[in-house]
């Protein structure tokens, strides 16, 4: 049977990997992986294996992956964080649904930047929480809407990926719809580049974030209505 | 400075470990952890470092391992999934708030069943979701019912955690919020004991979960209306 793992890295940085997801990338023949996870990883990878078709769009690239691994190669894609988590698992199982007796596909969960960034800022998800694209690409701007609405009434953590856009259009909505159902004071934390030398924190509150903090590599955590800013300045919403 | 990791060992399968973790766990002088990890995880830890107080409460066990560090160890207390997530990381938090001064905490994040049941069930997390515990120590059974009527309608996937007690009440609480709002023909995945030798998955439909598939290490996914079963037998829900 033909194999296709595809492989979550996490925040990029080695350490970041599991064991298994390092056991896979050594027993691969092929291992595709975009500009970002190159730069990343290739020093801990065999070079000859790494396919880095930087200019590739990920569509392209998981067709490329499928299409190496039916040509009898072990094959790993891999992809940031979590590849479940507006990632690559799902456009692959789409393609390769007719393709059930002849490629076996396996996922390796990798650590999204909800739990890592949680881990640096303190324990912000500890209760109930929702995780939200703010993605121009992914979010549309009426079901958005109707989505913060529904969820910022619920007393649950919300962390916002990809916040930013060129006119922070849905983050402004999401920001204006919870600050309805939340107080101003409500703890919100932000996780910037996690696992790479420029990884910042930054704590503050949800009337007080400043824009200028927050670029498409910040990962948002917006307290419920427990979190608080403990003495040791984390993020920790308690447990009961 | 004192130092204490709080260590996330996923599904406490070796494997499932990141190279993180495993640094941490070598450097460690004490390694404080519960009857079940230390079944899972022993053969791979140096047996004098291991402090598996298995009858010791979760609060006291992060008590003790507060007061070990204080005594000048490197101390490392382990907690399954991510610490983060209905974890002790938020106990330990408050607990050493005041020591600010004295004890240096560090996160090490680890995949969350959240992520790893997805990982095996396909992808059924790639758009928004939330994670709800149907604990019976953690959720309030009215504030879950007001939740679960707010974040139904949104067209979010949502991932159970700890669905058993002995007679199901929130459980079947929030399946009939559920039924009143989503199709009973949404697909809905079980990911059983995930990481042990008895690992399961199950695919079904919402009108259709048997009671009888669930127990207190079963992680239930619900999908979204767009959540379908692939030809290939995976629960996905599509990108866009």
């Amino acid at each position: 049977m033909k194999k296709l793992y595809i492989v979550g890295v996490g925040s990029g940085n080695y350490d970041d990997l599991t064991i298994k997801a390092t056991k896979i990338l050594n027993l691969s023949d092929l291992i595709y992986c975009d500009e970002r996870t190159f730069k990343q990883l290739s020093r801990y990878l065999e070079k000859n294996k790494i396919v880095s078709n930087s200019y590739t769009a990920t569509k392209e690239r998981c067709v490329n992956a499928i299409n190496s691994a039916l040509e009898n190669k072990v094959v790993s894609i891999l992809g940031s964080g979590d590849t479940g988590i507006y990632g690559i698992s799902s456009l692959i199982l789409e393609y390769t649904e007719d393709l059930i007796d002849e490629i076996n596909i396996e996922i390796i969960p990798g650590i999204t930047s909800a739990i890592s960034g949680a881990s640096l800022l303190g324990s912000p998800l500890t209760q109930d929480f929702a995780v939200i694209t703010l993605s121009d690409n992914l979010a549309n701007y009426e079901e958005l809407k109707a989505k913060i609405n529904s969820i910022a009434n619920a007393n649950l953590s919300i962390v916002f990926y990809s916040p930013q856009n060129s006119t922070y259009k849905n983050l402004l909505l999401a920001l204006e719809i919870l600050l309805t159902y939340r107080s101003s004071e409500t703890i919100v934390g932000l996780a910037k580049k996690i696992g790479t030398n420029n990884q910042k924190i930054i704590i503050t509150n949800l009337g007080k974030i400043n824009l200028e903090d927050i670029d498409s590599h910040t990962t948002i955590f917006i307290g419920n209505k427990k979190t608080k800013l403990t003495k040791n300045k984390k993020m920790v919403t308690p447990l009961l």
